[in-house]
């Protein structure tokens, strides 16, 4: 099959990239470059089954030349920054609702008629019911970003209907592994090579978190759409556990050989429209027979590890 | 109180314009009159605490400048042409989904902070709950317009969390009434008036509907806004009560004195996309001590002798 990748030189999409490569897939990624890095497709530019467009995927006419002859779109391009959403609302809505909306326009202008796409489990907004199932009450959304991946949702699922597509809807938490760019994770190690002996964490540091190793997230994803069933799919992706900010910070600590001081900056949010429990049920995609096959913990050493290993991504974001 | 109504020169907002007048406030519209009419708004010129703003929701600009000095803006400007919907997608998306965050953005350049907004029960998609409380599971878009209004529900909690807004947000049923200008009772109105002996219904007829009059809808909202909370409020706003399309129908051709032969096209929907029933759980908003005045046969009743009386609404819409 010939996959194409929004976002594709990205952290998730670089790494599906690089799978379905290796799972004898061709492979169009359509990047602009924003945050996505070069280094990133270093491996996947010497196959001979890959292609790399670059472009922004506001450029209908562009998305719709490179979705020719495409079986199938991951879409993962999107304005990642959930922290500081308020300080640019026009662009969380140009790239995440704009954005998703042009995608879908292109696949219908080029015949493709199945989508993968990357929800978040913000989408439950401050849920009452933990872990949060798929069908947990309608939720209040409380951020812009994830307001904006809710209307991908909605449009995913309107194509399905109106337009016959097939749509696979994951709500990821926090993903961690190779080539996470950015987020708490990457910030404490950062920060920590700069000044080993102390750490300021926002909030209480009680904020609770749960994450998904990269791997394991592709694995669940590639389970479904193997499937290849039509209509509307979504699914949680997570794993069975969480953990607090404090517990991934000592992780960390300890990963690097560190024992610095932690400092909190007080209050149960680390910033407004931060959801401080993010825990979804995962027995959806449990029932498929998919499971993590890393702990928390064992992702988030592997990507402090990672980080070690390439400076140079530290050093590439701010 | 200054209000702004977007789309002031449309159903609701005309009648809100007159409402407001009425108890005294002052009102400025802002219409681009796509679809709103100039005659719904001739009470209103003559009023000195009435201004016409003509102008796109997506002129930023010119909708900051039109906002200057206002305390509330009701948000109703919007594509509210479900049933083609999949026909000009780009036309949703930019009347409904750019068009909000616009007035979002305009209200947050101006220093307005009060917003009500005419969201839909189709953002309940297929509910599996009747009648449909505001906290039924997470329901899967149907449409790229409920999408759509479910996505500006979004980005007003977003900006109640994130900017200190205060945001209303109102999910009605089919509203009738005074300046009803499209939909079934109004499309069966016109054709019976062309043809008086036979009436084609879409769908097997079976379709439930539940409607709400016009006047009853802007007591709910100004009895809901008139409380002053801050924070995020949304509300259902419907009877208690449903009818089938094959009863309005006998109702509007009573009304009309006709005794047509109905036929029916089939099929449990309308057309793609058609929520075999919206049926909402009013509790909520009755819990304000707010009720209906009207039944849904005096609702279209009422709607048959307004466009009985007013034929240039029939000739003005195709």
């Amino acid at each position: 099959m010939r996959f194409l990748i929004t976002g594709g030189a990205g952290f998730v999409g670089s790494n599906m990239a690089d799978r379905l490569l290796r799972d004898g897939h061709e492979v169009v990624v359509y990047d602009n470059f924003t945050t996505g890095m070069r280094r990133f497709l270093a491996s996947a530019m010497e196959n001979e089954r890959f292609r790399l467009a670059e472009g922004d995927i506001l450029d209908r006419p562009a998305l719709t030349r490179a979705m020719a002859g495409c079986d199938f779109v991951f879409h993962f391009a999107a304005n990642a920054d959930i922290r500081n959403n308020l300080d640019h609302p026009d662009f969380v809505f140009e790239q995440n609702a704009r954005g998703t909306f042009q995608v879908l326009e292109a696949m219908r202008a080029a015949g493709v008629r199945r989508i993968a796409f990357s929800s978040t489990g913000s989408v439950y907004g401050e849920p009452e019911v933990f872990p949060t199932p798929e069908t947990c009450p309608f939720p209040v959304q409380t951020s812009l970003y994830a307001a904006s991946k809710a209307y991908g949702e909605g449009m995913i699922t309107s194509y399905c209907g109106g337009y016959g597509f097939t749509g696979y809807i994951f709500r990821f938490v926090s993903l961690l592994g190779e080539r996470y760019p950015h987020g708490h994770v990457f910030d404490f190690v950062k920060r920590l090579k700069e000044n080993p002996a102390s750490l300021q964490i926002l909030g209480d540091g009680h904020q609770r978190k749960s994450y998904l190793y990269i791997g394991d997230c592709l694995d669940a994803i590639l389970t479904v759409i193997g499937q290849d069933d039509p209509g509307v799919h979504i699914y949680n992706l997570g794993t069975d556990e969480y953990c607090e900010v404090r517990d991934s910070a000592s992780w960390i600590a300890a990963r690097m050989g560190l024992q610095p001081e932690f400092t909190f900056t007080g209050g149960k949010r680390g910033w407004v429209g931060d959801s401080p429990f993010i825990y979804l049920d995962t027995a959806k995609i449990r029932s498929t027979g998919w499971k993590p096959r890393l702990t928390i913990r064992q992702a988030v050493e592997r990507t402090v590890d990672y980080l070690t290993e390439n400076p140079w991504l530290l050093e590439a974001r701010k």
